[in-house]
């Protein structure tokens, strides 16, 4: 596997001023947040549009990555005449807390005072931690609502903590093929995850930048399960069925022969390994795991909502095995006991998981609408 | 981990005089069945049930196991007054080709003037080899008609192709959750516990056994991948949902409190490798997910059952999302075309595809219903 790690280069970022004091009771000082924005904030600074990424994503949403030279992860959505039209909204994306993009995470340096990284001693994060972090980037760019908070998946938590946490800085919210909560199987595959992380003897107990060396073998692993997860059945046939692919080029005898599916998974691994974190996939993954909006709220998700005014759009597709409608069905419902203003949208898709990052033109369509209403009403 | 190996024992076993050739072309010699039996062989010798198992399941389907200590793996429905009774039927099981539990596999020698393991140099097996290898055990059994072949999951596939390739020695045929070919999804989850095993330094290019050492973190890996498919998302959130268990024993302050379905996952991995061999993992995993039966007839799954006389039952639980229902049917359509005595039933279960290995009483007495009816027919 070739793991040759890509150049380090520099990201937007911000110092936060303030001390952000975490779920886990650490305190944080002079936390950095990095950051990708497009477009541009009206007079009235009334047209933001927080764009939150899911696990293995980061700001750069709408242009070519710098490290990758790949184009931006939703750049089907945001831009000129797109959905999140930039020439309309001024869209913000900020790479999470806990992140590998410049952002303050397990490979930031401790302290000050402090070279050397945090590593595996990273204080266990939230993703209302996360939240609150983006809050505190907001606040500095003086923004003090924001038009909309939207994203998919892990973004999608993100979206449901900002409307629990801040409802009067968030106008609308578009949580997409996400939950309130992470299931049990979800959790099962990401431990499995970090169990492939963990037993690499590269990893070296989390230290491993310090002796040259990445845990490439576990980190492609996690990558490779948890990708299988993001697709549907339907998808994964269509896309490789029972194709063969030339002859393997590992082990003996007893492989023979590829499949496709089998280079392509590899494919995603190894590319993996080059743009992410190891300790970053750890500190993130158990976020998402620990994620349980209700729980903070005596096990109650409508009290999380309670007043709210935000008007909401939920979106799941219907091959979405890792989050199910039933889970957006579960938050619709939870929103309706508050009487809030939802709107709940099904995409048939065979996609799976991953039909929010790729051409599903319903989706679009769905988004755009909402957005341009909601933008009526809020005077933009 | 604890990854003490469980000491050698001998397992009951007969050496086949012929030579077994095999589909890759390879012509193996003096290849051994280990395989157990219960009940009697009446004197008609038309009693005979073989029972196949699933791939990391063994000869032990009845009795406690000599290795782990653990009950039959099908203790439920093999025994006295059970659907499979024993009083009744004579129950044969072997470990397939390829396997490590006394049948020829990747630990056994290479031949008789080579000592050393074949490690992963085995040739490629196929489902259709492990068949054929039944068929010289029961042959010199002096069976020339099986009552029933019965068998779940990659034990289906067996059943499948006992029921293409000897029609006339399976009275009746018992495929349960299982598929006429792996999917693709199927194919990838492999994927990724194959290359958890190949990643781990401990492999040594399959050579581990000489080295004194075994992958076990890369097959703990693949069997945790591997087992949170076998269950249903239902079935884990009953089973674990989101409780704490303890503390965490790996990392730092990253990771805080456990899950519940992480420990319970790790347990699983855990103590698999004490039991199984990862070449075997490999070696039969390959063969499940080159096992494509239309394809070895032209493309036509009702073709490779043109003219049988066996009767089917084909069993597909409602959870289970590794063989969905979906996959029996198909099965089910083809038997159709060729007017094939076949019954199909779909249990309502929310256990997932390991549904055929839990006390399921609607599974126990569809089979035992139609082995009673299946046995009046066969006049025995």
């Amino acid at each position: 596997m070739d793991i040759t790690p890509l150049p380090e280069i520099t990201h937007q970022s911000l110092r936060i001023r303030r001390p952000l004091p975490l779920d886990c009771g650490v305190v944080l000082d002079g936390v950095t947040i990095a950051y990708r924005t497009y477009g541009t904030l009206n007079a009235a600074r009334s047209n933001a549009v927080l764009v939150c990424h899911a696990l293995t994503g980061d700001q750069y949403v709408a242009e070519t990555h710098p490290l990758t030279g790949k184009p931006g992860w939703w750049n089907r959505l945001v831009g000129s005449g797109l959905p999140l039209d930039t020439e309309r909204y001024f869209v913000i994306c900020a790479n999470v807390l806990g992140g590998c993009m410049g952002s303050t995470g397990p490979r930031s340096p401790r302290d000050d005072s402090h070279a050397e990284p945090w590593g595996i001693d990273f204080p266990p994060i939230t993703i209302q931690d996360m939240v609150r972090a983006q809050k505190m980037l907001i606040d500095e760019l003086r923004i003090e609502r924001l038009f909309a908070v939207i994203g998919g998946s892990m973004g999608g938590m993100q979206v449901l903590a900002w409307a629990a946490l801040y409802p009067d800085a968030v106008f609308a919210a578009l949580p997409i093929a996400t939950a309130a909560y992470h299931s049990a199987q979800n959790i099962a595959f990401h431990e499995v995850g970090r169990q492939a992380i963990l037993g690499d003897p590269d990893f070296r107990e989390g230290r491993y930048w310090e002796q040259g060396v990445i845990p490439a073998q576990g980190l492609a692993v996690a990558r490779m399960t948890a990708h299988i997860t993001y697709l549907s059945e339907a998808a994964l046939s269509r896309k490789f069925g029972r194709r063969i692919q030339g002859g393997s080029d590992v082990g003996g005898a007893l492989f023979g022969e590829r499949f496709a599916v089998e280079s392509y998974l590899e494919h995603q691994g190894s590319s993996f390994v080059r743009r992410f974190d190891a300790n970053s996939y750890l500190s993130i993954t158990r976020a998402m795991d620990f994620f349980d909006l209700a729980a903070d709220y005596g096990g109650s998700l409508a009290a999380a909502f309670r007043n709210t005014r935000t008007r909401f759009l939920l979106v799941s597709f219907s091959s979405d095995w890792l989050f199910p409608t039933a889970e957006s069905r579960a938050i619709a419902h939870a929103l309706n006991q508050v009487a809030a203003n939802i709107s709940f949208v099904e995409i048939v898709s065979d996609k799976g998981h991953d039909a929010f990052l790729l051409d599903e033109p319903d989706f679009s369509r769905t988004v755009a609408g909402f957005l341009a209403g909601s933008a009526v009403a809020a005077g933009i």
